[in-house]
């Protein structure tokens, strides 16, 4: 199906992308030292790379798992799909925001834009599967019905997740972050029955 | 069809290095508002983006509906489809040219560019298209007459309508962004029957 | 054939990332005829990106045509596919270094690496081909001798013509130019029997 | 299996996005023979340019190879698998750090982190084939196993090799790069058997 192909593609060039906003310190004659100085103060960027891969990393891997519940297509799924890439798409500029303003006095501005951003892309990803499995209208009629509820189930953990970190932006930059990281690993701690 | 891929690929890369584009603010210890405020200047920037997103994604999914009824191609087809790879490749330019002028003194050159590169990329889409249905050169023989010159006849408000984008961008930059935003709008509304 | 996938993300990727380096020109305030004298300036720019985007378009659909008469590969055809794909990869960078370099003192500079690179992608590209087909080493049993000679000889002619635009960019930038252009031109036109 | 396209499109871009590091000298009026002389200037770059694209396309080759022996796939493999992209797309940074710090006196901390960077990607290659074969946990039932541990066995000689680059870089950035050179050059080596 293209609409699988086109949106591997999106997703791995977005976050192949993140990479060109770490930028090599340019410091002229610098000594090792400073070097390494310069280099540590980049942690925000190192950081908000790790973030937004691995987010956007098991979200495909997320896009791979709905899929193979998902049989036919339509013009309206297709534009949603497009809806989600547009979200994906977009995510360099938050994520290169949110690094380059932390520790700096206008961090929470960057940390409010980098989750509403997730909040947006969580509830798009929910919308795709909701259209596709709503009255099984994508789906291939053998699906099971346990797993495609126990799937609705597991997906619509993320739009208020995101959305957690997203208020506490608004008071600190820290927790919001914390929420952040601390969604990031939950993606890739494997538990059974994964 | 290694057609349909690489055309996927050209697709989904120039419609993702967009964001490239956008470029973060800075400005040394900003406040949060002045943040807001240098982010609230990058309008333009996200309304090119989310015009050239939408344009060009759902360019790609009619680029799949005419593929369905194609099942041969030769190498002039190749090399017009090309022509439709170039004119994508090159819009982020056009994009970000319309959304650095907008609100300048030289918004209209921009504006003229911008819809100038539609109405020649929309009229590729459409030399695409005629090739391969012309006298049925390239579809299938089991092609639907009916759906093929449905097909034709909607595609074919493309370049008159982004024309008139082009025209007005000669007396108003803001008419002509008022019909490009009209018709990105037209393109992502479900309508009976598709 | 995941060579035939990777192959094309690249040369996709290759031909996508030369509109990077078509700058929007940015000047405070510019009056619509400043912007239009600027952009008019960077007409060497849209000339590289045609001749570059031309070629490596063509190159693919050759790597197609190619890729239909060869059923194996092995560890070595692989290195010589992944040659042929790093000078693809390199050709942003002569491309930009040209532009920017057409109409200053250094002109020749850029054409003579320009071509030159054109010179090792062909040779690259006629090796691919060499050692895929000679003695059938890879190619399918089924394939038609007289269409692989064919082949053979058409390619054979684009290391020989590049080289002929690398010796004259030593002696005149424009006349080299001409030549690139020209093969360019070449390459687009249909002709009986293709 | 989407888990090949998806890696062979982030490969894809990661290697065709380092020639952006690679970036046109800018000198006002340059002579050719300055111009010439910035070019060569920039053999750091190229170096880097060349290392890097080798070793990720040779990279991307055994990939192709263990994908061959691999029938299965899990989400516990998939997170390794996207630890591995991770590695590869970051692999720009370090490139760029080490061509731009080459002949500079810090040039050890380039070559640290650039080796650094082969060593946790060589794991990484590793722990993707481990987990697939080992137990023939994932593979397919009908696979040699002598060819599975020769294949081990060939890998494992990655990290070490890499780590040695690695340590001589904390003594010499001239003796690290030697070793880094070496092991490119070893990787396009055909030897009989392969």
């Amino acid at each position: 199906m293209r609409l699988e192909t086109f949106s591997d593609a999106v997703i791995a060039i977005a976050i192949t992308l993140l990479i060109l906003e770490i930028r090599v310190p340019h410091i002229e004659d610098a000594s090792p030292v400073e070097l390494w100085e310069e280099l540590r103060a980049l942690w925000p960027n190192y950081l908000g790379f790790l973030i937004s891969f691995i987010t956007l990393g098991v979200m495909w891997a997320n896009h791979c798992v709905i899929f193979r519940y998902i049989a036919r297509t339509n013009h309206v799924f297709t534009l949603i799909n497009l809806f989600l890439l547009l979200c994906i798409a977009f995510i360099p500029f938050p994520t290169a925001l949110m690094a380059d303003y932390l520790g700096h006095p206008a961090q929470e501005v960057g940390l409010i834009v980098y989750s509403g951003t997730f909040v947006i892309t969580a509830v798009a990803f929910n919308l795709v599967w909701i259209y596709a499995s709503n009255g099984n209208r994508l789906l291939d009629p053998a699906a099971d019905p346990k797993a495609v509820s126990s799937i609705s189930r597991r997906y619509l953990i993320g739009p208020p997740a995101y959305l957690l970190a997203f208020i506490l932006a608004f008071f600190s930059a820290t927790a919001s972050l914390v929420v952040l990281i601390a969604l990031t690993i939950a993606y890739v701690i494997p538990y059974p029955g994964r």
